[in-house]
């Protein structure tokens, strides 16, 4: 199998014209005596009508557990066509798709208040204001994305809409920052939900790095399980942490109305920065990652039931209703009750206790508040393997990617994600506040790429809703231009830099990548040959061409080696048996059993003075092709297989570093014949 | 090449004359008219003598790089002829094979020491008395390693004495003494030496673990780099070490006369623990550890200068007296000077300031410590590799041992050496004491053993030096079985049970390895061929009986897949393409280009729902098999072979995974096909 398995795959075209044209072109110069259907149909000495397929069932004892510890973590394998039927109405929708944004409340404001209170306690009052400008450009960058969903009904993320309507660059960058931004959104979102629980339980304070990479260890297992379970399950925490905040800003706004709103006063801190503009700005920046996640839904038009871009509206409206109030409520009753946010305890988790008090409700905040976070790491799960596969199906990303696994679920790029956000969290020792300044430039960076896209968009399309587009997105674009500008600034040595290294890195790979498949498959493409067929080197699409020489190195002449020498007589071409010896001594042993065998075929003995094998075999193959080029030699290796793992350290032969070097060699093919040794 | 490789080193024999008759058998049953000799070299296409082979250059760019990395490492390489010419005189063998012997003066006072201070300062005396018990014991396993070198002119490693003499089980156990032994001396010594360099500079003392990896390493490469540069070199620190500890010894005794030789009474330190048996046998377990490397002479009688037993046995003489007397001296002065350890300096490092001051002589000594202690850490790099040679020779040790590098060391010995000794320093943080409880159980258990075996020797061999034999001997014998028992019962809980634990887990992975080779080689030895031949699975010894199916997977008809299929028409055989499809619509697209190609060879698709590919495919095979039993498949891969090893990524086919599925298949022979993208 060559590497473009899953090039071929429904969404690509086959074969164009060209294509077809060259091959009918290579095919006339089959020899017809030789390659002719019919006859070569007849000789075939069995009948190889496909047999009825029972499930792989692998040979080995590791092998078959490895196939059930498989079929544990991911349930049965799904087919193709199961990958219909996967529409959500918008109840389910709302959840599910917006479990990313909302969740945020639950670290957003706390990041915002965590860079005032460096400030003194006496500055924390200026997140209000903030938080009110943090709820402008989020009703801003919504609106833009309802043109989007509107514009997009086959889905419309960043990356497509920037490569669109802005080139490829853009659409790479976009790409790269929606990539770094769901890693953190893992990290992120794992580090505030064991914030949760830790606040809820100190004890488990110093299991904070076990608990989240065990969380992204759940996340990875359930979603290569595949898509099929997410809607239902995955509905309900995000309704829990809506009931738990909408209710806890409530009820701490009637406590409010009792005392006439009056904000109690913060605790005392000492400032230890001014409150000059630079730190309200990184605070803005802080805050401003609660808009993360507000794209997911313009993304997932597809997935919604008919009329899919009225009803991804529909969500989308209450979703940016429910994810304003409950930010700014969040906001204005932290500060109606004076909380200041410090080590050990999250600010959602003191609001909690001061509004319920210690008892069952406020575990019920803490519990739905861990659990819609482990939602949105979950959110990104799926998000970040199919801008995998979009970007390989423009050859930006590895072709992997496009593969899906027996569960319909892209398990290569689950895997690196996993792999990914673990690595981040491990780093940063999970806390909340030290990810925050990594956070929001790839999102930002896509806001801004996706809503200036739109504007191109639309400035290219005439029509009544052009300057209404223009104007909407436009304002998204110029607004997401300045937060990411305000961010990149302001928390670039907290951390950005990081990102801002990472993405132009992302964005490179991606052009190398596409560079080489493009050179790969131009060089596989089927060319017509020259009207004179000449015979070069590596141009044997024409079995005619082919001169034959068998070559079989052997060390011993045991029934393995006398296999692969009977293998390679039988195949009726020049066979050359070749031994290579450390010394004369060993040399003349080996002839002695060599004649003693009969001399069958024609031996050549190396000797090799420094005892090296591979290095000398791999000379000699060097000179014959010098000797006569075009020559096609076929190496025929004697290969123990053995039953047992560890008996493949006790038979470790040079097979592998043999064929490893061959494989560099033109005019090269290597054969194993295998020789299996009982259990 | 099959595992045996190396098995037929010019240390084994050809094959035997059953084998040879064997191989003739089979051979008669080649079909004359295709195997024949004669017409099977007139056809070679080709000039087969072997070219003047120039150095092996690798083709890629990492694989010449590696080489060059290699080169520089390790030098140019060895002839095998080189071997010889590895004498060595006696003024240069008693630095070399003596060095862990009298290196262990640096550690085994101190250890004794350490154990009997827990007792207090008062009991420190007890030292005299027990380092004149040790010094007995040296003097007795000395005598008793000077009948080993007479009887084992060939070198008479405890593993071969005890195989000789007791049988297999014993000879293994004492092998596995000898193989932690071996760990363990590197672990220690580094140990002991990087304690001297941070006795001297303090401010290295959380730099031990680096340091003492960094020796490791530094050994490691050494002596991937060959035994030749052995000799000169690393004869000085030896004698350096004699120097420095003699000097300091005399001076310190004539000083020590100045005042009556009065002992100066220790620094005051509480007991915290009674002075009772147990006690005091530990102080002499851990004093014994002095005594290891005794045996290092008798192994290496062979490369010593002419008449070999009796250069050895005098060098033995010499290094006992020098043993012995820088042991007591060391233990009476410090005893005389009133020294107590301590954490942070060692007891020789105390010593050496107060006889020579903190100067130049007092830098000497610990200079020649630390690396007459790095010496004897490098005499276990050539012991560890050598022993396990002797047992792969037996079967005993997997056979990758027997392999000599292209600079004729053993790399792959070295290389788990230094492995394993990195692993236990580093696990014990570098710490002597800590080190010690696991030294002696090995090294206890191959003098026991070996001894017990010379005992048995003697026994067997009528003749006037018999008696004389068996009595030293078997007193050389019964105390180290003494010394055994007490170091095993006193330091158990300390740390002697992992030694414990791991010899005969040593012992038993022995076994199982020799098993499993005997089954290999009894599987893989040539056996005639049952009178009338009938062809039965796995028996093709004979091309004749040898009927061809070629199947080739077939995932786009790009060039490399043509090239495959060429190759494959080629070889004259029938040939079946086979194509996997996820869906019936791209098998329709795959069919097009196939009849567009001209449909010149017979083709299969199989449709797979589950999008696997290696799975029906090996289905496939396997139905093949079942409804044609001894068929001999041969699947053809087409592989694409990239120039960087990052395209590797790009382009993972699923040439090796099914390789890997294919290789239990019986009568299943897998050939790739390279298809070389330009770089």
């Amino acid at each position: 199998m060559t590497a473009r398995r899953g090039s071929r795959s429904a969404e690509l075209p086959g074969p164009d014209r060209r294509e077809l044209e060259a091959l009918r072109e290579i095919g006339r110069h089959w020899p017809s005596a030789n390659g002719g259907r019919p006859r070569q149909r007849a000789t075939l000495p069995v009948d190889p009508t496909p047999p009825g397929g029972a499930a792989e069932t692998p040979d080995t004892r590791l092998g078959r557990a490895a196939l059930v510890a498989r079929r544990i973590v991911s349930g049965a394998p799904l087919k193709s066509t199961a990958i219909a039927g996967e529409r959500m109405r918008k109840l389910i929708a709302l959840p599910v798709l917006s479990s990313d944004a909302l969740s945020s409340v639950a670290y957003g404001p706390e990041a915002m208040l965590a860079v005032l209170v460096l400030a003194g306690s006496a500055e924390l009052g200026l997140a209000l204001p903030l938080a009110g400008g943090i709820a402008v450009l989020m009703l801003a960058v919504g609106l833009s994305y309802r043109q989007t969903i509107r514009a997009y009904p086959q889905g419309g993320g960043s990356y497509v809409v920037a490569s669109d309507n802005l080139g490829r660059l853009p659409g790479l960058a976009a790409a790269a920052g929606l990539l770094t931004d769901y890693v953190m959104t893992v990290a992120v979102s794992i580090a505030s939900g064991v914030a949760a629980i830790v606040s809820a339980v100190p004890a488990a304070g110093n299991l904070t790095v076990p608990i989240g990479l065990g969380a992204i260890g759940v996340l990875l297992l359930g979603n290569i399980r595949g898509v099929r379970e997410a809607g239902m399950a995955f509905a309900g925490p995000t309704y829990a942490f809506i009931l738990a905040i909408g209710s806890m800003v409530v009820v701490a706004l009637v406590q409010a109305a009792g005392h006439g709103f009056a904000a109690s006063p913060p605790e005392h801190v000492v400032a230890v920065e001014g409150a000059g503009t630079l730190l309200v700005l990184r605070a803005f920046a802080s805050g401003a990652t609660a808009m993360t996640g507000i794209e997911t839904i313009s993304n997932a038009v597809p997935a919604f039931e008919r009329v899919e871009w009225r009803n991804a509206r529909r969500t989308l409206d209450w979703m940016l209703v429910l994810l304003i109030a409950l930010f700014a409520g969040t906001v204005l009753v932290v500060h109606l009750e004076g909380i200041v946010p410090r080590a050990g305890e999250t600010v959602l988790s003191q609001l909690a206790r001061r509004t319920f008090g210690g008892g069952l409700l406020y575990g019920y905040v803490q519990a739905a508040t861990a659990l819609v976070l482990l939602m949105a790491a979950n959110a990104a799960f799926n998000g970040f393997p199919r801008l995998l596969y979009f970007m390989a199906q423009d050859g930006h990303a590895p072709r992997m990617f496009l593969r899906m696994g027996d569960r319909l679920a892209f398990n290569n790029g689950i895997v690196v994600l996993a792999v990914a956000a673990g690595l981040v969290f491990a780093t940063f020792d999970g806390r909340t506040n030290a990810l925050i300044p990594l956070y929001a430039v790839g999102v930002f960076l896509a806001f801004t790429l996706s809503q200036a896209g739109m504007v191109v968009h639309w400035w290219r399309r005439p029509g009544h809703r052009r300057r209404h587009g223009i104007a909407i997105n436009g304002t998204g674009a110029v607004l997401s231009a300045v937060v990411l500008a305000i961010t990149t600034v302001t928390k670039f040595s907290q951390g950005a830099w990081v990102v801002v290294l990472v993405i132009p890195l992302v964005v490179v790979t991606s052009l190398r990548v596409r560079r080489e498949y493009r050179r790969a498959d131009s060089a596989l493409a089927p060319r017509p040959v020259q009207p004179p067929p000449v015979a070069t080197r590596e141009r044997e699409e024409c079995p005619e061409d082919v001169r034959h020489l068998i070559v079989v190195p052997v060390d011993d002449l045991d029934l393995a080696a006398l296999r692969a020498l009977a293998y390679a007589a039988s195949l009726c071409q020049p066979v050359l048996a070749l031994h290579v010896s450390p010394d004369d001594e060993e040399a003349a042993r080996f002839h002695r059993a060599w004649e003693a065998w009969g001399d069958h075929l024609a031996l050549e003995v190396v000797v090799s003075p420094y005892r090296a094998v591979v290095g000398p075999l791999v000379q000699y193959v060097d000179a014959l092709h010098r000797e006569s080029p075009g020559l096609m030699l076929t190496v025929v290796l004697p290969e123990l297989v053995v039953r047992h793992w560890w008996h493949r350290i006790l038979h470790h032969g040079l097979g592998p570093r043999l064929r490893r070097s061959l494989r560099h060699q033109p005019d090269t093919v290597v054969t194993t014949v295998a020789f299996h040794l009982p259990g």
